[in-house]
């Protein structure tokens, strides 16, 4: 069989860092062109735009995208109208509107569309999905707590409007539990506190219910400098498993299971490579949604600015 | 041909003085039943909760809901789950998962839901469309300043978070516009003018752009006393049309047209009739989605207290 030709936009720190070595390393695909306006990715052919690597590149069948979400709807859009399957890096879209658009567009040119919540493809989930399989949850419990100073020097942009804030990583957990969880989850109250010097959160306490009444909370927290914590606890009441490090660790009644390493965009691409040869879509916009909500419902709290 | 045996649930202001007068001079429904807490609506069964009108009331088709969008998720949940068609006031719900919650429900139970955007069967709106059939746009702008002194007299739930603030009227206006225009709106920038001792914004301008480039901006505000005014002008370029009054007024390049007089809700319940009768759903979540991608995306500016 052929591999799955694919196109890389955007060649920033997640498309060399996690991307190209897992698309290199999986004979399913083959790299055959990166458009960026930055440094060139060696081995391949490299583009200006999307559109010349459209026009002037090698015939393409898929398209990953890593640009910033901030414009990237209209490139995925062209990618689609070009029938490309499309992989979409997190979070898909600068707005809700946006990434529910794509979904019908993707839909409508019957070509596959992944948006990549790689938190998914943590070693812990599938794991826990299976634990869940034979047992009635009594409440979620979500803790995310880390230090932008560390994680995100320097990156302003977290902090303006349209930016995410706490949620930039608070949205790994929410991908997690909204795939752990077979009922979409509502936001019935949240808190963010707002630096006076920013338009993002940089906490929020979230509580949410699903529509057959499981209750489930989340305590973010994104200037956390000690005892860095990404956690999810599922109770189950006579039983309780426990993700933590983002879903690399998982613990039942407080015994350490075994699992493989962490190695989520190669098992991503994978999936990646099953939804287009099983004519899919995995377009969840959920998590972004439950931001959306987030914003729209939350009480704002001032706290003190936020400085480097 | 029997009549459709509705059912109300709520029986506050919006009820009596609308959607109570359109049901009963229409044939087609027969209001067999009203659940309220509050004063009963007289010559039908009154009920104290939908859950007593559903086991113990006479046998109804279909409901319509006038309680407040916080709580109404589960009512209307419960009246699908009980094979009933459902009216739903707007804004449909609290959140957009609610919302979107729904609309699968409803599909699922295969029966008629209706999300019941009032303002899109203003009398220009049906003639804004005709003329628009022929045309290309170039930009479209609402202009939409009202009082909330005068219409929301000490109803501080708007300015509470999860209240809608100035987009409770200008979700009224992004229901005509998101009917007029035929492909999906995304917010491109939002500025929210948000009263330091509220959560919702009392003004915002809207920077908003369909997938095919078409420019539409939004300029809201709650708190203008002298000429009030709800404007909606679709510029074409060589011609301009303006839909006034909310869409009870149209002029086209400056000439008034003649309309028939406003009667919102009578053709809103021959609407839901049509749709029970081919078995369809009408529930757009776009009118709510723009409003939580403006609060997600919206830069916050804080102005002075409101106090009324």
């Amino acid at each position: 069989m052929q591999p799955i030709r694919l196109g890389l936009v955007g060649y920033g720190k997640i498309a060399q860092d996690q991307h190209v070595p897992a698309i290199q390393a999986n004979p399913a695909f083959s790299l055959c062109a990166v458009a960026t306006q930055g440094q060139p990715c060696p081995g391949v052919a490299n583009f200006g735009s999307l559109a010349q690597m459209l026009s002037a590149g090698p015939a393409l069948d898929a398209i990953a995208f890593c640009t910033p979400p901030q414009g990237r709807y209209g490139l995925v859009s062209e990618a689609l109208a070009a029938g490309k399957h499309v992989l979409v890096e997190k979070p898909p879209c600068a707005s809700l509107g946006e990434a529910l658009a794509l979904v019908d567009q993707a839909t409508e040119a019957g070509v596959t569309g992944l948006f990549a919540w790689h938190s998914r493809f943590a070693p812990g989930v599938a794991p826990a999905k299976a634990w869940l399989a034979e047992r009635t949850l009594k409440a979620v419990h979500v803790t995310w707590k880390e230090s932008v100073r560390k994680w995100h020097p320097g990156q302003t942009w977290i902090w303006q409007a349209g930016g995410l804030g706490v949620f930039d990583p608070g949205i790994n957990a929410l991908s997690i539990v909204t795939d752990v969880l077979a009922t979409p989850l509502f936001v019935e109250n949240a808190q963010l506190q707002v630096p006076e010097n920013c338009q993002s959160p940089i906490a929020a306490t979230l509580r949410m219910r699903n529509a057959i009444g499981l209750p489930v909370t989340a305590d973010l927290d994104f200037d956390h400098g000690h005892d860095e914590l990404w956690r999810i606890e599922l109770d189950a009441g006579d039983s309780v498993l426990r993700l933590d490090q983002g879903g690399a660790a998982l613990s039942i009644d407080g015994h350490r299971q075994t699992l493989p390493a962490e190695a989520e965009y190669p098992a991503m691409y994978r999936h990646f490579q099953q939804l287009i040869a099983s004519g899919t879509c995995d377009m969840d916009v959920q998590p972004l949604r439950l931001v959306a909500d987030s914003f729209f419902a939350g009480e704002r709290v001032l706290v003190e600015a936020f400085h480097e």
